[in-house]
């Protein structure tokens, strides 16, 4: 099934949730309405309408947009901003005359049109990300991406100063992916700069009643995070809580749930992560998040990426509605098994993390942190970074954003170069090989020796074809040329340090 | 059972194996016979006798003695030493005046009598090597013994030359036993010096007559590890032959067997390793090393340390003619299962090697064969080190003796000082602390960081007591004692690098 497939079932499935959408009267393009400026493709378009302020409008008004291109019609739920306005937001696929039609329950919101343009993308807007080649990614446009995230789980709550500082940070950075919470985590024990829902003075949470400007805020790191080409892996639910968001009914998680879909859907760089840790909430069963997902999956009008992740107990990545593993662990060598189970790309979402703080989790060397992104690497597998050193002048220390100390980030972009430069598909695990390695078969063999240090090696090369050699040392980020070329049986020298890995590409 | 046990069952159950013992005549010791010089308690007491030098003195003589202290008999194998000559060896364990009767199927080598007076041992004769404190090792006069071995496989079949040389690194190294081959193993295509069976000049082995000169040479070996305080871990049983020793028909496997306990059991410093990998026989089955094991332990006069090593399948080291477990493996998180279904010491005889070699096995860095010697410290276990550099001017390479190239050896002998510094009885672990730790509770509390590298830690030490602290770098050889005293919860700082470890000691 590939992505318009997709959109169309997507749409299909969405019309039981508007019920006052089929009685809407259907208005061709022809009849106007709004004529709106150009929207690229993969762009955001947006359009507001004025409507009721008064009564609970997340509670008493449905709102949202049919949205058609031809023959195909895509179903978008709005939302509410606050102060009457009410937006509905759309990211298009795909180049053309669009033209939309509201629907609601309120008169006002009802039978709206408009019309644009959907134009090609602006240069560096390649679409969202997608899963492709069964255990890999891409763009829409094709393409490849590869994840190498990092995770800084509450960077969008630390206040201006800090905000700034991580932009900084990742924007200097190697990371083309960030895990973070939606939903509030407490950090450096600073006082919120706004609630999620309404919050009586009494300290009492109004549920039925979301907060557009503490959504607004973290909406605009997401555009912060597309404007430097980073995936925004936004996680909806997490169990580090202190204010009653982790133990919601199930009314109140499926608004909010909702809300949060119609408001960053159309982002192209949003990826779902169901939840952090769902295994440590204690007021939820794993059919609640068997829900979120069957949620997530019938409203996002764009279907992006989604998985969830866990502490101790495994989600069942095979769920239909699971599009990639999203792993707490650094068993790489389970890759291959866990690929074959679930046939689809598998994220060590959480190594543990670069640090020095006392948890065990939380203080790896920067050398084993590197050596973990290549383990992924060799097992065709992706990982993810975290770092947690202790907080010496107030800065945040558990992967919460703010500037990084570590030496792993310098390494991780030099593997993610030399994987980018290596191949546009992805490594293919080359299982059971003597020495780990990944690649394409044929083309591209990549080894990594981890603590072995062999003084040589006569690496198995194909003999039909020629390859150049090179040694990389991957905490050195040095890739060193070895003259000649190489087919079939090819002994190598090797330095004798460990920790090495060989690149063999094909030339001929 | 205590050792005197142990070896008044060996005595009783040897009869069988002596059918003229019975019907000799017993003489007393005031009969007298030949006056032999005194022997020490744990050194060899030896007595030789002319026989019969014609037809097959391995297969058409048999020839033991009778030893005797008060009410107490041991029956000694003796063996043919060429030449026309027995011999009988014993090593007394007890101090006072013993006799002897040799037994035989020969007339003249049969009611041979003697006696002896057994002394004091000699300054650094501290006995045998035997379990102790269910998990560990002491010598026979209850010095605590721990074990920190090598691997020197084919040590005593490499020429005079590199066999001094062998010699001098265990003289000036950290090493306290070798495992090392009885019967020969292929090493530099090098000639052998000697076979242990006659060999016809058409590469035919006569099984039926072993080769006294041969034995005389690995004896000559084992005496001089006895000199510097060695243990030496014969292994009886090896697959890695090209002369046909390992698929020998039964009868000249246990010839073979009965024949080197004969003449090693005496030695103070041996240990019997069934077999390396084991499971890689194909002429064998386990039933084979089960019938090897209760050879040793109904003859071995001496009652040495058993164990057998294998490849990937695990022997059953709960049998009950096993000391001790010999393992093949790094798995240090699974010495306290195995201890609970064991019962007994475990060594993690194979952890692979440091080297640069090109096998996944025979190159791990300095580095991370240091970091498993501390793993299995930790884990109340112990470990032995080998390496294979790749041979640059024809020295062995395959762990086979020669001079040590590598870092890890200083780092093994300063973790050995330091146990040897810690405790007398040996490392407890402390399951499920949470970073690694062992030692005697409430008295010694040793951890190890392994690649945490917490900037600083609470260690969870008793309330009741008063403890030093040293904070140790494994690989820089230091100990660093931290100010004050400890009590309680007792935070304290740590450097940030991995790999390190701290000790705290009662002292009040």
């Amino acid at each position: 099934m590939n992505r318009r497939d997709l959109l169309k079932l997507g749409a299909g499935a969405m019309s039981g949730f508007y019920p006052a959408m089929a009685a809407a009267r259907a208005k061709s393009k022809d009849e106007g309405g709004k004529r709106h400026e150009d929207a690229e493709q993969w762009g955001v378009f947006e359009a507001s309408f004025d409507g009721p302020s008064t009564g609970n409008p997340f509670v008493d008004v449905t709102f949202g947009a049919r949205f058609t291109l031809e023959n195909r019609t895509v179903n978008v739920p709005g939302f509410y901003d606050g102060g009457g306005v009410y937006r509905v937001r759309f990211m298009p696929d795909a180049a053309g005359e669009w033209s939309y039609e509201t629907v609601s329950n309120v008169a006002s919101l009802a039978g709206q049109t408009g019309t644009f343009r959907c134009v090609a993308p602006s240069a560096g807007n390649h679409g969202p990300v997608q899963v492709a080649h069964t255990f890999h990614f891409e763009h829409a446009d094709g393409t490849p991406y590869f994840p190498f995230g990092t995770t800084c789980y509450a960077w969008a709550f630390l206040g201006e100063s800090l905000e700034e500082e991580t932009l900084r940070t990742l924007s200097a950075g190697p990371f083309n992916k960030v895990r973070m919470c939606v939903l509030p985590k407490p950090v450096n024990n600073a006082p919120l700069f706004a609630f999620p829902f309404v919050r009586h003075a009494d300290g009492t949470n109004d549920l039925t009643r979301l907060n557009p400007s503490y959504f607004q805020h973290i909406e605009k790191r997401v555009q912060d995070l597309i404007q430097m080409d980073i995936q925004a892996d936004l996680i909806l639910f997490h169990p580090y809580d202190s204010w009653g968001y982790k133990s919601m009914p199930a009314d109140a998680d499926d608004r909010y749930l909702r809300y949060v879909i119609a408001r960053f859907s159309a982002y192209r760089n949003v990826w779902w992560s169901i939840a952090n840790e769902y295994d440590l909430f204690k007021d939820k069963t794993p059919a609640d998040f068997d829900r979120f997902f069957r949620i997530v999956q019938e409203v996002d009008p764009s279907q992006h990426l989604r998985s969830i992740h866990y502490s101790k107990v495994l989600y069942d990545y095979a769920k239909s509605w699971v599009t990639h593993a999203s792993l707490q662990n650094y068993a790489f060598d389970r890759a291959a098994e866990w690929r074959e189970a679930w046939n689809k790309p598998i994220i060590y979402d959480e190594i543990q993390y670069e640090g020095n703080i006392a948890r065990r989790w939380g203080n790896l060397s920067a050398q084993e942190m590197t050596r973990r992104f290549w383990l992924a690497a060799v097992a065709g597998a992706y990982a993810t970074h975290g770092e947690t050193y202790v907080s010496t002048h107030g800065e945040p220390e558990s992967a919460d954003g703010g500037a990084m100390r570590g030496q792993s980030p310098a390494r991780i972009g030099f593997l993610r170069k030399l994987v980018e430069g290596s191949t546009s598909i992805g490594l293919t695990q080359f299982e059971g090989t003597y020495y780990l390695s990944a690649g394409e078969a044929g083309q591209l063999y990549l080894y990594f020796f981890d603590y072995h240090q062999p003084a040589e090696y006569e690496f198995p090369l194909p003999q039909d074809s020629k390859f150049s050699a090179e040694i990389i040392d991957p905490w050195e980020m040095t890739i060193t040329p070895v003259a000649g070329t190489f087919s079939g049986t090819s002994k190598l020298a090797l330095s004798g340090k460990p920790y090495l890995a060989a690149r063999f590409r094909k030339i001929a």
